[in-house]
């Protein structure tokens, strides 16, 4: 159930040391110009967000399978691969008999019955985020009224994101963050009540990717502390404009006008490279584990872009349901 | 597309002033036993949860439509509604012209084409939990093995819940609070990588409980001012159990056999008593108003059974989920 | 899984002999005049079908519990139930001892162990087309510029419809029929390659009618002693009009705009008033039956309202999603 | 949307003369053996059934993007693509402006705003049957105690098959067929009633096929001819066996234990050597057209695989979702 959206639909498939990574997007609508080199934006930021910290060099070439002829989507499904070129899986041997704290390795072995492709993480891997990056540049394209913009607020703790990777490079171990994005030129009325609220459908896309471990919309949890109101945004424009936007943007699971605005915590990747004691399965005893492999000290770099990827095919998929229901009479 | 899970679906209707609240659950199995009285205790703890603060008391009696017979579910579609008795809908007449701040006025209004049902909030209401509540009864009679456990941790501020509210009554002022859910006894191996995570599941669901503004699993945002070497969790047993449990019990959006444990962030209601300023869509102008009608002034209070329900229905429907795909060889 | 749509979405719940048959439709634009007095032909016509030849009379009024204020809907979930009054469930206790041939008995009972409600058929009883009835309703009323029109074409393989139904209650057995169902006033364009083709979806919720037992489009079984040069429909006019509608309205699965023309072959229903033998579960031994209850002679009456709704509520579907990819530029 | 599946999920993609064609399977089990050679059997049989018709030869074989690791499926979404190879482009280029009778070169320019790769036929060819196929395959290896047998029972009107085939390449006219396919091994239970009956399931995913234009279940169309005492087929054993079936394995929607026996009705290729009076668009006159292209004769040839595969992956799916309800007390 790799799925995701009612009509602009998401699917992704691919493992890090398979054949290719790739993503098959359903109910794009058609005549929307589409080239390799529109994606190379996205994919080098997501890329370069780890740039000081990790060795893994992929190439990242979109290749588009379907859905897309003389320069412009078909209407048809898009799928788009990208191929593993770069892939060294003798580090990843040992993780059978001594899974990885924080990772996927024990989950996955006892999920699939060991079946699974356990090299650098398999379909787990953060590499997956490639996809969902893909998806994005597709769905930024349909909705070229709204602005995303994603941005790391904090890493390691500190407002000083160079000095804080710097330290967890000098530091060898590996640092979490905090990331916002600011959603722009959104129209009232985006969003169902309930199970398809604006906050249920970009929470579950932001859970897609790895790492996070919490999202808040608007006031987020400072509003535990606050009183009504003083929360309340008061209305100050027929057009719904608030004096404040403590809402974030939403009320009732609904878009207001307003800015969207939403901050997820990204914790410090699981591969540092420091020693850590667990469990030798074949042993049966705790021991020592150095993660080998190639890694990023500070994921939170790359997630600003992943983080517009999926608010923009949230959003996407939003608009053509409320388009849906304007049916000429 | 107010529906929710993939084999245990649920699908919820009303309004707070229309004839009746209702919930139809889709997938649920045969056999289960089922009677009235089943829900009293969790509505109850729904309803108790407002005692002290508003003043809108309903009856909340399950009426079982379809899909149980002779005090078991029969397997086909199950339909529970509960009837609106005690309902004022003359305080709601001015939401119209003057909608309230932090409401879904103006966003209904909006997305509907004034066609909106406005009377208490309509559809929005927080009163369709009783649909959430009602739902998270049958899940956790299908999932006997596993608990769950929500608990309100701090109101407005304060770890004192009873003194938050008396104050919060005494300045006549809502407040806030930070909800947990903990479920233990869980398998391994539930939810799936990307899309259909544990967390992406549970967050899509908790967001349809209105008043939530953020969600966090384990550390949550605490893990952003931490290394990883602090942050993995030692497995330190063959069943996968860990020394220390930041993961908040899933690994790559899957359990890893570890507590589940989450938390909300809860705003203070919108209907606090005090005085606003907010716009007055007939004159044009930002005018005082005063919301009427019988409101909570700590939604937080009611939020923990509701949040022990969507955490109940969504891992129903994963483990159905897991298990489908044991199929005999 | 009793529901069907991706925008316009209907679930149906409800048993013969149980407190109320209803429908859930979600997905509804706002603003559709919606009065209990609009159901009253279509439900009519359903009713009146079986006059000659059933003696179970309902009042079959619509209730609309949600998703309507001051008669327009609202956006919101539409709620309609029926209740049922005139029920004899001790002309079915037998049932369970003696499975009647043709109905769904024996395999409700091992489907769901046993905890299936048996009266009158339960959930699996053609009371439930009531419930397609009322989607269809409420589905005309937002394709206002599709006209819809089922017909008896022949009735115990015979054109003259009266006669033969005259003879099924002089015979006392049960007879099948064909009804035709033709849409004109599509546009182009309507339904999807393969999977969500118009044939796909409408065969889909046609044969959620009970007692079909065969459908085809067009040309249909006669096209298989056909060649391509008479089959093929010329295209005579820059709309799209052909020569010929061996297509019945449809290439490739998606709408020509010429009419979408479609039949149903209806059995016999399966509660012939002849003695019948088949397994007494509990003697083990093949016995004699005869089916008590009150049952129609020639279901195919009642089918033309029906099959209309489906067509209806399959279309206002796929009208949507055609229009969710007009996104303004 | 080209989308089919509740947990065993079948995605399909490509365009006749793009890269590739591919289908994207999500929710296999893992641990099933899956080499690229497992499919060469079916893929043959598609293959050759048109061998005696069609000049275009392609290689056809499977690659494994993802979701296979050492020889066995992980539980992670399976890609399987095919390239394109025998590609010869230019035969279409008037398909833009005298569209050919019977395909679907008119809607898809209509729907798609012209933005369809039109090559031969685009993303509505024949050709991504193969993607059914592969689905097929799969499927068919997780219910290894189901047997499922598809065959061709008449074409061009006739019972001698090779004739038929051999007269339509004399008169160089295309013709059609039926097909017919028989499952067997199937336990009682499958289905459920109303909107995911098995009929419903297996008509949706047989329509998909392109050129089927009828659908019928055991007695079919022959029913509507026959008296309920003679229809109805007697239980013979605690089974469920019956004495006749007529029911074609179905009741209720729902599997009986008989044979599922279903036919379809495949119409005459589109593209019939003869030539043809159609619309040009251009000149807006109806004028002589000679189809160019290498195509089928007999398209049902073809069929009988293609019907076992969507069989299959229906099967396959209604085994999983039965199973889901078998939790553990």
């Amino acid at each position: 159930m790799n799925s995701f959206g009612s009509i602009f639909r998401i699917h992704i498939f691919g493992e890090s040391h398979g054949k290719t990574i790739g993503v098959l997007i359903d109910g794009c609508p058609p005549g929307i110009p589409l080239a390799p080199e529109d994606f190379s934006s996205d994919l080098l930021r997501r890329k370069a967000g780890a740039s000081a910290t990790t060795t893994r060099i992929e190439d990242d070439t979109p290749l588009i399978q379907s859905g897309s002829y003389n320069g412009f989507t078909t209407g048809a499904p898009l799928c788009i691969v990208f191929e593993n070129n770069n892939v060294q899986s003798k580090d990843y041997e040992s993780v059978k008999v001594q899974p990885r704290p924080g990772h996927a390795d024990f989950v996955a072995a006892k999920k699939f019955n060991g079946f699974n492709d356990h090299r650098g993480g398999g379909h787990f891997s953060g590499r997956l985020t490639l996809a969902l990056v893909a998806a994005g540049v597709v769905a930024k394209k349909i909705i070229p009224s709204v602005h995303i913009n994603g941005m790391i607020e904090e890493a390691g703790g500190s407002k000083n994101i160079e000095e804080a990777v710097a330290l967890a490079v000098e530091n060898q171990d590996s640092i979490g963050g905090i990331v916002e994005c600011k959603v722009s030129g959104l129209p009232v009325g985006l969003g169902e009540p309930f199970f398809n609220s604006v906050e249920s459908l970009i929470s579950h896309a932001a859970f897609a990717i790895p790492a996070i471990k919490g999202i808040e919309f608007g006031s987020g949890f400072s509003a535990v502390k606050m009183t009504g109101s003083t929360h309340n945004d008061s209305i100050v424009e027929a057009s719904g404009k608030t004096a404040t936007n403590f809402a974030g943007g939403i009320n009732g699971g609904i878009t207001n006008g307003n800015d969207l605005v939403f901050r997820v915590a990204v914790k410090p990747p699981s591969s540092t490279p420091k020693a850590q004691q667990t469990m030798n399965l074949e042993s049966g005893r705790v021991e020592e584990l150095k993660v080998k492999g190639r890694h990023d000290l500070c994921i939170a770099l790359r997630v600003p872009v992943v983080l517009e990827s999926i608010a923009a095919f949230v959003i996407a998929d939003l608009m053509m349901i409320e388009q849906s229901r304007k049916l000429p009479a």
